[in-house]
């Protein structure tokens, strides 16, 4: 539309900015642009081993988690490979899988959250060699506990290996995350800098996982591909654990916030372990839909799911309480609208 | 060794470094690093396409150029393809190559040229579907004409793309570049902020060919992989042309001085257009060998070609004069103790 939005709730970024030191430390980094960042990822590798407990062979950094799901699926599925996600979880996964030639299996959400038994299922029946999970899930923000992933990574049927992304989990109530070997060869964790760390822009995801699944990544990855920048971002963010618990308590009320805002307007939420929360707009996807078409023609950027019946939500970013005056300014002359609009469509109701 | 080089003359890196202003709008950007880069690369690729005189379709951005080869050899090779390249040129791209099953096919360098004849020669004889020349090249910093690479471009064969890596052409004489229609479907050009722009660490390359060929890309790219940092760096970068032109006049100033010290040492050098020289150690791959682990050793980081006869020299980068000057007071010790090392090794010569 040729302007810009008035508040940035589509993309579940972390307004609230990253650590001030991870600033301070990529203006520093800034002047010495000239050189090629560490093609190993040395000191951030290891900083992060030290964080998890687990060695720098377990580690590898990329160009954001979806650099590293195109790695992983282009060293694991050719022609026909099977690979089993949820019908609507993350699509930028299932274009790596089709670019490659894979072949995605899918099954349903179960009440808004992806259902490992599920997965587990297909995959085992249809001899996938890779099952994709979200904990916490996007777009729907539900989570499973540790213990339920678990008994996932346990149930992993030989010949498949489960990606475990948690993007989200810097942000999830403790617990949710899995102790898990990181020697184990059944799951590749994922996790990025772009959400609680605030670093989107930055690029920096990484994966912890098997040493020989890890090392693989060397032969097919762009050695010189992380930004100086980023790096030198990242190992400052991660070294600021006061800031992220800074984050951690905006995003919780920040979410609250989105709750009482959809309570408000008479629509209920779902329970969200992430930084967005997804507003049941209480009827379907054409509805949904025209929510979503009324609040970005007010300024207000939001995504929603893709897949029914969990596109009968829209999802709001956590953003920074002028961003939600902002959506809750918008939304009911939105919802308004779209009841006109969606009843005039479908007929009377 | 456990210590830092003293001077980084092996990567070809600006170490006169970026613009101020560049580092000024990264800087900025750092702040602003909550926010993913646009996926679209909208305004640099608008400034790239005003620079260059085509449309904005024509340019795609990524990576580096390593994350480019990477994305245009994933597109057109499938196993078995055959590719023409240099022997001793650019093993990134080599490495796409055989990573995605291609075959390379080489032809030897012509008097430390780089031979269009020649490949465009393999290239027909072996229905290759890919040609790759670097003008400049590296690793030897010769460098052809615009008529004659324009003369290449039209010699290439039906069912054959040639990959025209121009990552040093900003230091180059004038008349290095040859003037190509963008929608020519014969020729995909690489262009770098990492040499002549001084951003190595900020990781922005991109390419210049045909609209269908650029919007090939889209299939396979990592759409959030640039770093929003290097975007506003890139573009920064490329509205200063006259920080380009001190460079030039920089760099050009470091070959005359790198010339002059082999020249001291009795030794002669291959003309260069990149900021490198390659200084011709006078003896063979052995020795050279010799001479660059002895410059190592003296903190000294310097590299050298892989392939016979080019082997007989080592690549130095066009540092900054205290760069220079600890070369220079490393090379005499380092060539006795290789003639040492190298006649000992051989017997008496």
């Amino acid at each position: 539309m040729g302007r810009a939005f008035s508040a940035r709730l589509g993309a579940n970024e972390n307004a609230f900015g990253p650590s001030p030191q991870a600033i301070a430390a990529m203006q520093a980094a800034a002047s010495d642009a000239w050189m090629y960042g560490d093609p190993e990822n040395h000191d951030l590798r290891q900083a992060l081993a030290l964080h998890h407990g687990c060695s720098p062979d377990h580690i590898i950094v990329g160009e954001g988690i979806d650099g590293l799901l195109g790695y992983i699926v282009r060293l694991i599925i050719g022609a026909g490979d099977r690979v089993v996600t949820s019908a609507g979880a993350y699509p930028t996964f299932n274009y790596h899988v089709t670019g490659f030639g894979g072949e995605i299996v899918t099954v349903p959400y179960t009440s808004d959250y992806e259902d490992p038994e599920r997965l587990i299922a297909k995959a085992r029946q249809t001899g996938a060699k890779l099952i994709y999970i979200a904990n916490p899930d996007n777009p729907m923000g539900t989570w499973h506990d540790a213990n339920t992933i678990g008994r996932m990574v346990d149930a992993v049927p030989d010949g498949t290996l489960l990606l475990l992304d948690e993007a989200y989990i810097d942000l999830a109530p403790d617990g949710t995350a899995p102790r898990i070997d990181p020697e184990d060869p059944r799951v590749l964790r994922f996790r990025t800098f772009s959400k609680a760390h605030g670093l989107a822009g930055a690029r920096v995801g990484y994966a912890i996982g098997n040493s020989a699944i890890i090392s693989a990544f060397d032969r097919v990855r762009n050695h010189f591909g992380m930004s100086k920048i980023g790096q030198a971002g990242a190992l400052a963010a991660l070294n600021d654990q006061a800031w992220l618990a800074h984050i951690r308590n905006e995003v919780a009320s920040a979410r609250d916030r989105i709750v009482q805002i959809a309570a408000q307007n008479g629509l209920s939420s779902v329970p969200s372990a992430t930084n967005f929360v997804a507003i049941d707009c209480g009827q379907d996807g054409d509805f949904a839909r025209k929510v979503l078409a009324g609040l970005v023609q007010q300024g207000v950027f939001v995504r929603m799911p893709f897949v029914s019946p969990q596109d009968r939500c829209v999802r709001i970013s956590a953003g920074r309480p002028s961003d939600l005056e902002l959506f809750e300014q918008a939304l009911p002359l939105t919802l308004d609208q779209a009841k006109t609009l969606w009843s005039g469509s479908t007929g009377a109701r």
